[in-house]
């Protein structure tokens, strides 16, 4: 579907509609960048979710040349949430009120949602999301309380301190353009978020990540988050094509396994949409765990000797570091 | 260490003592029978809970000839359990009750867990995990409420219908010596905890699985575990030594690793032991964590055709069946 990225920029349109555009039309312009460093092409999934409303379209590319396995998914879905689903979420939105006669509550939200594991040790895996949610009245169909969350990080099996800094300019840029104090926040949140607490390490070099943002008008959010998309491509891509097709040593691919078993941990165990996802029936389970390695291995007890490449990825993890 | 066994069957010794025997004895067995088939042998590791009571002894073969990666750990621990931790047992003890002037309540816990993955796809993964536990008043050191848990169960990724068929029956054989009704009650209850939800399929075939034991005298009930104890290994080395040789194709090699990739989703989604180790202060991460297998894999929209020896396992996993 060839989607027009007019509709983007429309303040006529409803921002529920904007912002669909837009996650369609990046699902379209990562996947194009992404393709163009490998023989094989994405395999498209649209799905639908039966009797609730909307669906969404998942973009997968397994077994690559570069890529072992990626995914670039969207979801654009509403209908009612159930009274326990929306108690939940007043502690950060005190204007969210049920407004159906059993305290349901109408909603929409939309999304993209991607993760990128090369073969290449030397390549690192990234991670994306950025996400709207509204509730609408039933009678007037106007938005009640909505906000826009996200942000996009990177896990590296060995660090390149140059691609590290990289990753994080392009995003610290992307957001300086509209408010240079949202940054360090969204980077501090990154760390925190992704730390998996039973290992006493974070699950990589960070990046952005917010959440319940609607303390600006949704327009200008609206901005922020396609500056954050735009980010995305030359953020990841040259480090990928740099790290492709150094050559690396079994034991490298064996240090890289046992990362992706601590990045399959965090998903699992802490990850806040996984465990939605797995726990709200009806969901596209091989949507949601399409964001699992292709391969992960678990080592009892695995420690790397002080001094090596593996434990200076590790202290990085241990106590992560500013590196714009 | 060498363990005396008569201390098993003393009567004159409390339940906790014979317990943390019958597990010591029982882990110096296994994993002598299962050093028995391979010619790698088990690495010990002791470990203490620090400034809280007690520790353990983990037993962990890796990367053997038959053994992929196994693991028999037992722990003894004691100690003070906070306020909330009571509440929550709570539902199932009734005489369960804090103690300490700040609520809290001392106890004494010990158990064996195990995990065995063989190289082979045609020979089956198996769990077993057999504990006790008690509160204790803190002025008589008499015990106060306590109870049993444990169950073993197995774990194939090609089905014969001949090995499940026997495992089942030595465990049934077990908990028949002593009541006949045990058996068709645990076995249910482990095809209802080992079922994964967001799959729709049990992690394995099956087995026993029961907790909250104390409907029978302290006594009775060691009894019962020592029986399904002993029933171990005999219910599963002949499978692994009947199917560690079986040629097998990188197919089946491929299939066993989504099975793994299952295995982990159970573990780190769904078990209730691993959701407590990994949110509980102190704990041994990587005792916790020695159930996760050495490889595993996750293929996006995996379904084998119908009608092959993969889509078989999978329909009794959808539909548990009675296999005694």
């Amino acid at each position: 579907m060839v989607v027009s990225p007019d509709k983007i920029h429309d303040n006529s349109l409803p921002i529920r509609e904007r912002m669909e555009t837009l996650v369609r039309v990046k699902q379209q312009e990562i996947t194009q960048a992404l393709a163009g460093l490998d023989t094989v092409d994405f395999h498209t999934d649209s799905w639908t979710r039966g009797d609730n409303g909307g669906g969404g379209q998942s973009m997968v590319l397994q077994n690559g040349t570069t890529f072992e396995k990626g995914g670039v998914n969207i979801s654009v879905v509403h209908g009612k949430l159930p009274p326990q689903a929306i108690q939940r979420m007043k502690a950060d939105h005190a204007n969210l009120k049920g407004t159906g006669s059993d305290g349901s509550v109408d909603f929409f939200a939309c999304g993209l949602s991607l993760v990128i594991h090369p073969h290449n040790p030397h390549a690192p895996t990234t991670h994306a999301n950025y996400r709207y949610f509204e509730t609408i009245d039933p009678e007037t169909r106007e938005t009640q309380a909505w906000w826009f969350g996200g942000g996009a990080d990177l896990t590296p099996s060995y660090l390149y301190e140059e691609d590290a800094k990289h990753f994080h300019q392009k995003h610290k840029d992307a957001l300086d353009k509209y408010d240079e104090t949202l940054y360090p926040k969204y980077k501090k949140w990154c760390d925190e978020y992704f730390f998996i607490k039973h290992r006493g390490e974070t699950r990589g070099i960070g990046g952005i990540f917010f959440d319940d943002f609607d303390s600006k008008p949704a327009d200008e959010i609206l901005h922020i988050i396609e500056s954050c998309f735009d980010a995305f491509v030359p953020s990841y891509i040259p480090l990928v094509e740099k790290r492709k097709d150094t050559p690396f040593t079994p034991e490298q691919k064996q240090w890289q396994q046992i990362r992706r078993g601590r990045y399959v941990e965090f998903n699992l165990v802490l990850d806040r949409g996984t465990q939605f996802g797995l726990h709200t029936p009806g969901s596209r389970v091989e949507s949601i765990l399409m964001s699992l390695p292709a391969t992960a291995s678990w080592v009892y007890d695995h420690h790397p000797e002080p001094g090596t490449e593996e434990d200076k990825l590790l202290q990085v993890l241990k106590s992560p570091a500013d590196w714009v």
